[in-house]
């Protein structure tokens, strides 16, 4: 065998592996007797002791110095073992031992702080935590930009400084928007309550009808919606609300889009390091634009809202345009998971500003609060009422994740991107949507995208799918255009 | 540490690995999306053969040199991962790449036979299974006799001849009182349909009314029920048949006893060597004794037959006497896993003497199908029909099963020892099961046996709980007694 094939051979086991690990999670989530987490916390460490000695592994540094790629897929194989390994090995183990520790701790010791609305409880191990990040973060950047180092791990080729110029460009617009829009009178709310068995037999319509494979995946129920898995077997789950049932179908649609987009990469890639998602952002550039462009979309909606009166009877809802504005509804809040399309991203605009500010020092965690009120009441209009809605809603920083917040709003811009040459290059689009057929939206993201998993940058993904650098206009001029339009602006 | 120390470490990871290829084969029987098989396929050898390094790791023997035990449990710990250590090195791992490959191919090529009814066709795979689990029992032997060299594997400590003796004083006794039995009228069946989700609610009562723990547990569907990993994470699984609820509930029952004699082993052996059954005979005789001497009594079914009225209506059986002779019908039949209590030894005790002169040498592959349908006409009474419901009927062999088949009988053969001394230790028994009390028959079953785990030899540990050596009087007894009431012989 060429050095080529026993690395990819060996690489091939450590994806099946990770594979497992990633379902251990999916297990954990969905199925697990409540009584079994102190095991399943032994598997997991024990699974991910395998993977780790897997991944720094001496013979991969071997191989990757003797390897000759066969072909471009091969060149791109190399590329991200490579940076996988260098990744691995940069960070000495002892301090990944101590930051695991100290975020286990933190993340106990954030939910009893929020519980409390105690922020002061909650900044010593923040602290701890932001300090060890920064070691690592040292560690990864071998003296380049800290912040940077941690989100390559997400968004690799993106940097800090690249995502400031986005999000500053689009910040001025989305307030100026979110301040107009909020003057005028909300949209009617839907009355009454919602049978959880038929929102699930729905839900199950739903992800069918965007694609999602029965046959690779399932659809069960979980606290927190999420997708997990690669390849052959992708699940997704959903949640159900009595009272609110947009929460079942969007979190299905949103994690279909996650879903299909493993679903749908290359089979030549199976257990690859090509064959995922090529990084966080553009994950979520495909959940959103599943979830808002196209599901969220006027003719969608249209669909769908007689799809509810089957299923549920009447709802306090008139008419279909009317049912567009309740989908579409924005209103006050603080929470960023509950907020609404145009809103979210600034909550995310906040976070980030504040966690590179962390990491670069110029941000103290004793100052992390008023900093967080500050910024919030300048973006938002109003002042945060107590921790527990402000800085401490949260598990990300507790747990670690630094570098992680700016790829939801990355994957917004992306989807932004996406959805111009989509409508470009399908014409009928509309007409489509209002039959609830969205396969030529869907066949367009696989073709152009989804099939070719990690085969290029994140950036250069999104270069050829959409044609176009990835930039803020499309998705701005899209929310003003569609909020003008429902608000009446 | 001391090497103890280390080597209990390591085998912690180790276990904890192994339940998780353990619950990965659970998840394939209950959750796994259908199209996902290649890749679990690729997923499952991946971490058998990150299991078997770690089984073979060369470690593992300097720690066994050096390694002194702080106590008895220790001593018994070293015992079985010494075991493990020898027969796993004992076998080259090219033959164990082989007899994966042939068992694979051979898997496929009997269920093609079984289908086409043609023994000719399944022949040549069998004769290669058969030539590389002897050569594979002659390494693991080491100048010693194969079979046993095989029975070690299930059952430590016992041998051929030794369950031969067993086997042979318990036949012509099972052979006399099955042909008694079948010249009396046969009990009346279930009238009508039962509902399948009925079943499911009354088939989860009978688990926790046996003691199975929900918060370590779950009970789901399978189309073959079976029972699956150990300590704080026991999953169990059923089945329901619309015209059967008889087949859900006994095999719920069956399960928990798999799965309660896992839960109940003492948490001081938590993923360690102790910490699962000790054999496959001693598991199975938790299973027969709950499902059978338990569930099968007389008492028990009066409570059953109330609970059934409560959940079914009328299925047209008269009364409590009459329902404990439905419960325990024997009817004649060519298949083991349809097998009544009372006929299902005399199946086992047929494969293991053919099992055994096959591997001896004394029994030809080419004369299996004539030597398995004289044996079946002199044990029941009549001629096997055709290969499906004869020496195709099993998929054991194929897969390289042998030593295996005679398990499922000591495990009936040690409930009868179990059963007697219960009865002797608690008064009263009797009017527990009649109220849906098993909480007495449970609770001395896990103080006198479960909670020991591997501690003891599976001799020893019968021995332990019935203070008595296994044999095969008090199984025999019970049943000459249980079905001579039944039928009035």
């Amino acid at each position: 065998m060429s050095a080529f094939d026993e690395l990819m051979a060996f690489q091939r086991d450590t994806q099946a592996l990770g594979q497992i690990a990633g379902r251990l999670g999916w297990d954990q989530e969905t199925m697990m007797p409540r009584g079994a987490a102190p095991q399943r916390g032994e598997e997991m460490a024990a699974i991910e002791a395998v993977l780790h000695a897997r991944r720094s592994d001496p013979r991969v540094a071997e191989w990757l110095q003797q390897a000759v790629a066969p072909n471009e897929a091969g060149e791109a194989q190399l590329r991200e073992i490579r940076r996988s390994y260098e990744r691995t090995v940069k960070v000495p183990a002892d301090l990944a031992k101590k930051i695991a520790q100290v975020t286990s701790e933190a993340q106990g010791k954030w939910a009893a702080a929020r519980a409390d609305e105690d922020v002061a409880a909650f900044v010593p191990v923040l602290e701890e935590v932001v300090a060890l990040k920064r070691e690592e973060g040292l560690a990864l950047a071998e003296g380049g930009d800290v912040y940077d180092a941690m989100v390559e791990d997400y968004e690799h080729g993106m940097t800090g400084a690249g995502i400031a110029e986005i999000f500053d460009a689009m910040r001025p617009g989305l307030v100026e928007l979110r301040a107009k829009v909020l003057e005028k009178p909300a949209p009617k709310m839907l009355q009454g309550t919602f049978d959880e068995a038929a929102q699930m037999k729905l839900t199950r319509k739903l992800a069918k009808v965007f694609g999602y494979d029965m046959a690779h995946g399932r659809v069960d129920k979980a606290v927190h919606p999420f997708s997990s898995g690669s390849g052959l077997d992708v699940r997704i789950t959903t949640r159900t609300s009595e009272t609110d049932p947009f929460n079942c179908f969007y979190s299905t649609i949103h994690e279909v889009g996650h879903g299909a987009y493993e679903q749908n990469i290359s089979r030549d890639y199976l257990l690859t390091p090509l064959g995922s998602g090529v990084s966080m952002g553009v994950h979520e550039s495909q959940s959103r634009i599943y979830e808002n462009q196209i599901g969220r979309s006027r003719a969608f909606t249209g669909w769908l809202f007689e799809e509810m009166k089957g299923a549920f009877g009447d709802f306090g809802i008139a008419d279909a345009d009317a049912f567009y504005a309740t989908v579409n509804a924005v209103h006050k809040g603080y929470i960023r998971t509950e907020a609404d399309e145009l809103q979210y991203n600034l909550h995310i605009m906040l976070r980030f500003g504040l966690e590179r500010a962390l990491m670069s020092g110029d941000l103290a965690v004793k100052d992390l609060e008023g900093a967080w009120n500050e910024r919030f009441e300048a973006d938002f209009g109003y002042a945060v009422d107590k921790p527990s809605n402000g800085c401490l809603q949260d598990v990300h920083w507790s747990v670690g994740l630094f570098g992680y917040f700016p790829t939801y709003s990355l994957g917004n811009v992306y989807a932004g991107c996406l959805y111009q040459a989509l409508r470009r290059d399908v014409p009928g689009l509309d007409a489509q949507l209002a039959q609830g057929e969205t396969r030529g939206a869907t066949a367009w993201l696989k073709e152009n995208l989804q099939q070719h998993g990690g085969l290029r940058s994140p950036r250069d993904t999104i270069i050829h799918a959409a044609g176009m650098e990835p930039g803020h206009q499309p998705l701005l001029t899209y929310l003003e255009e569609k909020f003008s339009t429902i608000y009446d602006l």
